[in-house]
């Protein structure tokens, strides 16, 4: 059985603003520590013995991706999106691709803007899944809630299938606050949104549940064009394919959803909360980049791409300073800087 | 009788960072609005029908002051101080140059970094002022208090001397809490360090109290270098004057106190909540100097002098950003700002 990992890597993100921005995504910038999220993925996939990683990104970020990958020592196919269209075509696309290399190969699809803690843990999962997926599974990576979470998926695992991997009894996808403690409480586990499958097997599921998706998917490989390393994706066909997520499209209704437990710390790095989460906090719970003066801070996110920052007497705020633009915010108000974010996009245009 | 005014302007203001640096004192900023406290205070001049400005000033803040004053059509004389040595002997030796001008010359000693609301109330109590000191007292601007700060000099006013102005009873620098909220309650005055004086009596009174000063003070004078519009005094004479402020040289000993009944809207922009206190605020109470989205903030001041600053759901808070720092700080703890310019000061060093 071979392992074809599929990253992700189309996404904007714009809860991260003022670090990222139209023409900077969140995938490309070094959120928890000197790599990208995108570089933490690839470099993740070192301990798996796998195949040459893919790719899916759209025309404006490719050089990005090929140049951040290369800086990490990683060649990986380019399969470049015409418009994004939502992780459902993409996945299909990267499917159809990989079938025709490797009718039975297994894809490892994975987003290339999350923050995972232990590199191991994460192969460990990753192999278990890729077995039962090899048996015909599609397989979802769970994790174990630390909060009642209202932005995730939970799953309700039933039967064990296999090592770590069990039958997927339930899922219901953004809960509100109270199922979500329920949830908690009755072991559900998060919907990571990262997913192991056979490439025929994703691409038969979806025939079966959308079928136009799967049909312009399979039809825009077929008419790409590129050599080896990128492959562009037909247009016309592409454009054909219904805008909705892998969950929507297919793990809402398969009947061979599975999930496995997985335990390393993760994190989608949704918003400034999640980066501070993620970063190494002082003694005082402060996550600093950048050079900063703090007289009596505690809990706070402080980053800065040059200037120095210089805080006095605030609790659980962000404040972020990038190119053109500072934040100040406090952490449990941070969603919405994404209000802010798409009024400047506005703006702009 | 002739009214020269003396401008002092040779102070630094570690308060106001990171908008005012070693190499950028507060009194050339423009703090409340386009014009700096500096071309504020010689602008308000104008009413007065008054001799040609005198500005002390220091080596380094020459070039800028003179700069300045041409921006707003006014060509002072200058005189440069060798040292800043604080106000006792900055005034001396401006009241010995005016004295061997003009005798019997009155001098209106004001401070470059204050800010006045009103000119036309300035310009009436700067003349009752006048009338005064050319009577023989050494007259300072008291001000109604509008909040127990202990940060200024109170003046308990006695007898009438003539419109507007009244004997000094008794004058306590820097009172305690409890005693400056009595203070207000029973009418005392703020010392705002703005003084009118003839220069003879200044300098005989200084010579009574504190005569190493006046006599250092006048021979820097003698012994000064530059023409008419620029007075270096001498480095020698002026090293000898003792450092100290005008208020403990003079004021504190001297039977000719006298105070002016100021009814003007004051404020020494000693700190960021002095400079929102003379904004003009939002709806919301913010005070707000460049490109801003607000959402949910109240009663802050935000300042930029280039990025973009966005804030949400913060309260009483200031935010500047200037240069090469950022600041984010309660308005009610700005006063630590001091601590921090000093560290930064120092390891520039």
């Amino acid at each position: 059985m071979a392992l074809h990992p599929v990253v992700l890597c189309g996404g904007f993100g714009t809860r991260l603003w003022p670090a990222s921005r139209p023409g900077r995504p969140k995938q490309f910038l070094p959120l928890t520590g000197p790599n990208s999220s995108f570089q933490e993925t690839l470099l993740r996939l070192a301990g798996l013995g796998a195949e040459r990683p893919i790719v899916v990104t759209g025309p404006a970020m490719a050089d990005e991706a090929r140049a951040q990958a290369k800086a990490v020592g990683v060649e990986p196919v380019l399969l470049i999106e015409p418009e994004p269209r939502n992780s459902g075509p993409a996945a299909a696309a990267a499917a159809a691709y990989v079938k025709a290399l490797d009718p039975e190969g297994v894809i490892l699809l994975l987003a290339a803007d999350h923050h995972i803690g232990e590199p191991e843990k994460f192969c460990k999962a990753a192999r278990l899944a890729a077995q039962a997926a090899s048996a015909g599974r599609i397989v979802t990576f769970g994790l174990k809630p630390d909060r009642p979470a209202t932005g995730y998926g939970y799953i309700l695992p039933g039967e064990r299938l296999s090592e770590g991997v069990f039958a997927v009894q339930t899922f219901v996808e953004k809960p509100d606050p109270e199922t979500a403690k329920r949830y908690v409480a009755e072991g559900r586990l998060w919907n990571s949104g990262n997913f192991a499958f056979r490439a025929d097997v994703l691409l038969a599921e979806m025939a079966a549940f959308e079928p136009a998706m799967a049909e312009a998917a399979e039809a825009a490989v077929r008419a790409a064009s590129g050599d080896g390393g990128v492959l562009r994706l037909d247009p016309q066909a592409f454009a054909r394919a219904p805008a909705k997520s892998i969950d929507y499209a297919v793990m809402e209704h398969t009947k061979c959803a599975a999930v496995v437990m997985a335990d390393f710390t993760w994190s989608d790095l949704g918003a400034w909360p999640a980066i501070r989460d993620a970063g190494e906090p002082d003694a005082n719970g402060n996550v600093v980049t950048g050079e900063a003066r703090l007289v009596d801070v505690k809990n706070s996110l402080i980053r800065t791409d040059g200037p120095l920052v210089a805080a006095i007497g605030v609790e659980g705020l962000a404040i972020i300073v990038d190119g053109d633009a500072v934040l100040v915010c406090p952490l449990d108000r941070a969603e919405e800087v994404k209000a802010i974010a798409e009024q400047l996009k506005a703006r702009e245009r």
